[in-house]
């Protein structure tokens, strides 16, 4: 492909406006050919910030674009598994905003449209391409720890989002944990067989009304024979706190926070550093690109995604069974909840 | 008391040997007046190097003398209740290492002798005193992090014990992470209703075969509603790993290793440090020493002991629950396995 | 200015394509309207890769463009006084890269011909807007750490560059220090008065040979009695070593490297991680965006530079200084070498 | 030997007392037949609280006790060298406190003794028997980091003494960097030869109308090229800072100052731990026990002391050749200052 890869934009909120800004500022292979969203003045907003050429009125419009060799999704949660299947049919390649969806049934139909056509999908599970997970994966593939055996998943927000967010998140399990429990597959490079949820509503009762909790530890028994603790929480007051730890035969590797600067101010008060990068958008900035890098990379170079539709799976799999483990406070197989279907398909670990 | 008080040691083993070097040389409060062991030599030797004036020949022996204020029972653990029985009998003060018994009956039937003489009673768990251990509790008593939320204990050995050890041991429930279940209670001030156990054999299948498992995460659910996770190993190749975390309303509390020095060298290869402290003996050198002295003010003050015949007692319950939840694969009521005895004793939370 | 800020660029070596890389992905608030070097097919490439519309033939062509608001010097140092003049008497703004020259009276002709044109000129010295520094510049500017005492700089490259380089560099002094001289002056927020240089030739004999020292201790005395010391090697075998302390009457900000990842891996053999990034175009990259950004935005805004001549000129004066405290050893007051002109001009302190 | 090793004590304020303890409780293969002090108060409460049999009246009353193998100096330090003198006299071995005096030609006739008589002599300089120090001494000499080019002390008081002790003190290089001299010394393996001093009154303008300095930078030249910088404050406002740095050929190794506890605590306004231990008895609290301990091996073994009478006598040197540069505002060579008749003596080096 000697010319660059034309995508398209479907959905100009906050996380398709910062690829809108990757596509145009830092990757030279790629160019954004048109942009779309319900909302007409925030396509053109991004559209005139990003120098993309068309602000189309619908994804209909863009999957009809013969010139457009692959879209981004980046609209609501629950359009996402129709616009795979309308993206699909139309021959694009699709980038697609984590989870793909909260029901697997539609997953799985998504998935099938997507093997049918033949295209490529990636499913938007940045945090695989930070510099301090990718450098857990690499200690677990090289070995330089041994066998895993045990891995511990720090991942908390800085404080809960408004009420009418998580009235329509499907539940921190599907909504929060969701990067967890793939960032858990990721590392590992193993499937989890069982989950068991200690949980509870300790930030704020609100949230509890709503029907979800704020605070969870997920324990994870892998095929392996590994096992997995997720630490959860709406509310870190220190800031967004993202750690993993891996243990294995012959050793351990640990990921610290990042911050701002690495400064260190001593006084009469204490020995003490500035809060770690805030959120998400700070903290994970650079896989954001990486992973669209990736993306236009595997097209280009007609390589499998480095996050399949079976990746995008897994982790509704595991949050369905999560919260179905927190219903009725006993371990749940994936099975109960639809792994085997899962399993079919081809998967990245 | 304006006199020394007068020790006996019964048990010339590893601890009861660092027991008697404390007493003599570091607590010029306290004295050794006898000590005694089924092994003769050992309780000799022991003798002549902290200038212990009497070997005794049995602990009977020891109890009868008029002149010993209290006694430390460093003996195996299949003999502590018998001889906490007899000296609370005899209307001596205890120490007695961890833990008390494997079997709830039997500890509960010592504690009621404790409670009948109205001796003093603390038990073994050395690590409340230690310097980061202590420095997590006070945050948490001083709401320096608010109200906890989540508790994760890591708690490693550098390497397994022979199996004969293991085969003595309880299995590692009763024997590695009782240390994590007083930790849990301890730090969290608040007692432990459920556990959830996921174990299994990762290090040698030697210790599955003995019965006993190596590897474990142990979810804790507190009468609170906080949530608490063990991370257990029987191996960890660089050594002991002892670290605790706790995330609360207003922050995070996380504790380091401790190491022999904090040289960095950096060269061509990494920024590297050398290992921690390898095990207890080092690592918790200064707890002891401390515990001890605990034990020794308790007593010339009158005031209660800082870990009491509940707080021995809590964590083989928890030990028990743990394991019954492993084998049965569900979580498991610490009631199913006898905590509503304990909590009508006294309790130091 | 409603329009984007005109830029060329003089310079197609490796910093000045790391400029137009800058201009051309990283501020939309410029653009780069031309781009000229000796060296016709470097300017050719960057032009390319930057989507610059025009390749002049020399420096001229641009000085005679009436619609370049400014220009970035990239050439080789021997070139940049002369540029500067001409820039200036084009009325055009400048960003000249660090150091003007090594010559004191070419400097001063320079910023008279800045002065009496009245464009605005920043020079390259890039570290001022890294955020670790800046975070200790900020901590003195607050009085966080109180009155600065004592200034430690450590500056270590990963490897010497070529003999040829540094045949042609000034010596250490002018070349590597330049950056810990401006840094020094910068956090202290104060002028050195004197120096003393310890310094010998530890790394390779054939920078001996070549007139030039590579390693160094200088000791900078400030006028407001603060002492400072800057550590230079030319070899850090663990890579780039960029760190700054500053006590004060109310405490210590102490900054650490900067690493490509977080991660901690502890075997039997260490605790380690990763070396920190290895050299400046890792080490300082966002700085190199950050300084450019503020150049476009004094100009727009036309407000002060953040990095006056005079700021150029300082780190020159006080090299020279230094290279004169080696030849003789003895301390060095800074007025021995021209240090009086410089503080007649406007700076930045 | 068989029998224990018979010290006395001449000198019972804080570091005797420190010493004393230190003999009774944890070196069993020593014991204290004597103490004595002009004031006999404090003798007398030394030796209850460490069972001392015998409180003499006098040094003297010490000297001729035959049963005596070694005494411990613990006086002023305007005794010292007579007291070493007269202890070489009667063939004790001889255990000083630092610095051995003021005057090189005090030191002088004093080792002449102690060379005379054949006696041991170990000068307290207890830093070197610290861990983190040792370790830096094994990197160097291991060649860890290869041959050393850079070295850097941080040395710096939590408060300065009050103006009385300063005027006794000999200044603050005799005083306080005396120990900085003799750490420069272990940790590198070389003379200095050339001291270059930055100093100034910045914490307390009494201790510069008491004719001292409280903040300085020194400058050293080591006989083989190596720089080394020593950085002082008598106010470190976050507690005592004892760090060093040595950058070698093959890499660096740093030490870190060491704390109470090593729990991190993250809230809402920063991520900070507890201040660093505050001063030298906490600090170097397990050195001082090291020295002695290394100081009754030498003599029961018959092998040299560790810190021996040159190792004793250079920081004395290098004291006075730094208040000289200070003076004269010049570096300043050793010799000038008597460094070349400590070289004749043995050394440790």
């Amino acid at each position: 492909m000697s010319r660059k890869l034309n995508l398209a934009l479907i959905g100009a909120g906050r996380i398709g406006r910062l690829h809108a800004e990757t596509i145009a500022f830092r990757i030279p292979e790629a160019t954004l050919a048109a942009i779309t969203d319900l909302r007409a003045d925030l396509a053109e907003a991004v559209a005139r910030r990003c120098a993309i050429p068309r602000v189309a009125i619908s994804a209909g419009e863009i999957f009809q674009d013969p010139s457009v060799d692959a879209v981004l999704i980046c609209s609501p949660t629950n359009t996402h598994a129709q616009l795979v299947i309308e993206a699909a049919q139309a021959g694009k390649h699709v980038f697609c905003e984590k989870p793909i969806d909260h029901s697997i049934e539609k997953i799985d139909r998504a998935l099938k449209e997507v093997e049918k056509a033949g295209v490529k999908l990636q499913v938007g599970y940045n945090r695989r391409f930070d510099a301090n997970f990718a450098r857990v994966r690499k200690a677990i593939i090289s070995a330089e720890i041994g066998r895993p055996h045990l891995l511990h998943i720090i991942s908390r927000d800085p404080a809960p989002p408004p009420i009418s967010y998580i009235k329509d998140s499907g539940g921190m399990f599907l909504d929060m944990t969701t990067h967890d429990f793939d960032m858990a597959r990721f590392l590992i490079g193993d499937d989890v067989t069982q989950v068991y949820t200690a949980a509870g509503v300790r930030v704020d009762p609100q949230i509890g009304a709503a029907g979800d909790v704020d605070t969870a530890v997920i324990v994870l028994h892998f095929a392996s024979g590994a096992i997995g603790t997720i630490d959860n929480c709406r509310k870190a007051p220190y800031g967004y706190d993202q750690r993993v730890e891996v243990l294995g035969s012959k050793g351990l590797i640990a990921t610290e926070n990042c911050y701002p600067n690495y400064a260190v101010i001593s006084t009469a008060d204490s020995v003490r550093r500035d809060l770690p990068l805030n959120f998400f958008l700070e903290r994970y900035a650079q896989s954001f690109e990486n992973e669209l890098r990736a993306f236009v990379e595997a097209i280009i170079k007609d390589t499998p995604t480095p996050v399949t539709g079976a990746d995008g799976r897994a982790p509704v799999v595991m949050g369905l069974a999560a919260r179905k483990s927190y219903d009725e406070h006993r371990p749940v197989y994936l099975e109960e909840v639809g792994a085997a279907e899962g399993t079919a398909t081809t998967r990245s670990l």
